[in-house]
Order: structure tokens, then C-alpha cells, then sequence
């Protein structure tokens, strides 16, 4: 079953809350012709991200969005829906990327994030590593990406007894 | 030996030129705070990438770049050093990614680019792909980041006989 709310809410979230195999979906972003420019410009220069017309001959048809902005933008999702507000501890990297699909302006990007799994570490009890299985979709719902992220999360704070 | 130039020039650089075993490094580029900010807000909000005074009582003790900023940059200083501006045909996706250190604020970064594979395509007999492992450094040259990238790259067109 995939949900596209994630409870308990985003300020309340814990590592406690990410249990293996929930599967979320959220978005979506529009992602415009004047974002993958700019995106390029400053990180991405390849003609197929820069110049719309040159990219018409180019291994794509057209211009398409940097596959590291489209990473970002599956970022903002995350953050944005799926990561905890309060518990979050960064990230000690990624798993494998795919770019299945070209992105192209006036694209609609959502993520389905499932959730592998969750370990608590031995070293550290107040934490633990969660590890995700992201897909990134157009609004035709073709999957443009996926990534493995892993994401180390704090545990719930124990209450005190009253 | 580690390499600060790559001949032949980016504009004639085709996938025969990428030899497994060549080690280049290039760089450097500075981040600025406002770069940093900046990314966050559009891409990834989490505190200890928004908030500089949030941040000091976070997991890192202060701001630093989002992993993806840091990415992003990495493939600035690889696209204009080392990919090639006539026959990059883009990529498939990354393999995995570790950010091994945070970049803070003044933080400069170069990359360290080995060459780890090129393969010849069967099927497409006038391309191949290139799988490189790119090493990002800060200033005081600890590694920061690893990722191995994966390109598509045309094969040098054939010289007609005179």
C-alpha cells in the first residue's frame, strides 16, 4: 500500500517511524525551462542542459535537465515530506543513481520513496541508519530516476515517566 | 603521476582519449556562504544546511554545504575540465556516492579524477562508456567526497584519406 501521508508528522519523526517496507508518494514540482538553464549554468554547462537550440541536434532531441537538478529536486521532495524535522542527522552518501528518462521543462516531478531498511546502530543507540529506495516520476508516472539514500535519524527521546 | 592537463584539448577529446589508469586533478572552486544558503533553500532545507545560527547546536556544529551542493560542484569542475565538449553523450546514472567529511563555508574544492574503465559499446559501435572515480578535496586536500561516474563518450570520428 503506498501512502502519501507519512504519520507521525514531520516535526514528531523519528527513526522509530521508518519501517521497513512503507512505501510513501509526494509531490509534485514543475520543473521549469529557466530552473534547468540556471541549474546548468552554474553546475552542469553540457550543451544538452544549456542551449535549447543546439540541443535540438544533440544525443537527447532537445534540452533536458541536468541529472544532478533532478536529483535535487528528488531531494526537496524528501525533505520537504519524508525526512524528519527535528531528528535528522544528515547523510554518509548514496547509493547507485540511475537517469532512466530525460527531464524536460514543463516536466511534473513526484518521488515514491520505499523504505528498505532500518538499523539501529550499536555504537551509537541514539540513532539509526535508515536506507530508502527512491523513484523519481514525470506526471505520466514513467520513472526519470532512482536512488538508494540513506539518511541517519535519531531515536524517539524516551518520555519521562510522570 | 597525477595529471593538471588533459590533451588532448576538450574540444577534440573523444573516447579513445580516456585511458584507464590516467589520474588528473583540476580545480579549484571556492564556496561561499551565500552559495551554500542558497542551494539549501531551493533544494535541500534541512537546518544544518538553512540555518547558520540553528546550525552551530546541530549534528555538525555549524553550516555546511548540502551533499548535493557539493555533487553539483564536483560536476562543474568535471565538466569543464575533463568530459569533453564535442562527444559527451551524457550519463546512464552514478554509482555510489560518500560524503566523507562536511564542506564548510570558504571551503575550496578541487577533484582528483582516475580513470577507471572504458568500454567500447557492441551495440553501438561508435560510442563507448567511460566509469571514472572522482575524488572531491578541500583545501587542506582531505577528501570530502567520492563518487564514481559513469559517461557515454563518442569515439573519435574516422579521418577521411586524402
Amino acid at each position: 500500500m503506498t501512502n502519501s501521508e507519512f504519520n507521525p508528522p514531520i516535526e514528531d519523526r523519528y527513526f522509530e517511524d521508518y519501517i521497513p517496507g512503507s512505501v510513501y508518494e509526494f509531490g509534485s514540482i514543475l520543473v521549469e525551462e529557466k530552473d534547468i538553464l540556471d541549474f546548468a549554468q552554474k553546475f552542469d554547462p553540457q550543451i544538452f542542459h544549456l542551449d535549447k537550440d543546439k540541443a535540438r541536434n544533440g544525443p537527447f532531441g532537445g534540452l533536458i535537465a541536468s541529472g544532478w537538478h533532478t536529483t535535487a529536486l528528488a531531494m526537496r521532495l524528501l525533505v520537504d515530506n519524508f525526512l524528519s524535522k527535528v531528528a535528522g542527522m544528515g547523510s554518509p552518501g548514496s547509493g547507485p543513481i540511475r537517469f532512466l528518462k530525460p527531464v524536460r521543462p514543463g516536466d511534473e516531478l513526484s518521488i515514491r520513496v520505499t523504505v528498505l531498511k532500518a538499523t539501529r546502530s550499536r555504537s551509537k543507540p541514539d540513532r539509526g541508519s535508515i536506507r530508502i529506495y527512491i523513484e523519481t516520476m514525470n506526471q505520466h508516472r514513467d520513472v526519470v530516476m532512482t536512488r538508494i539514500g540513506i539518511g541517519i535519524v535519531r531515536c524517539r527521546p524516551v518520555s519521562k515517566k510522570a
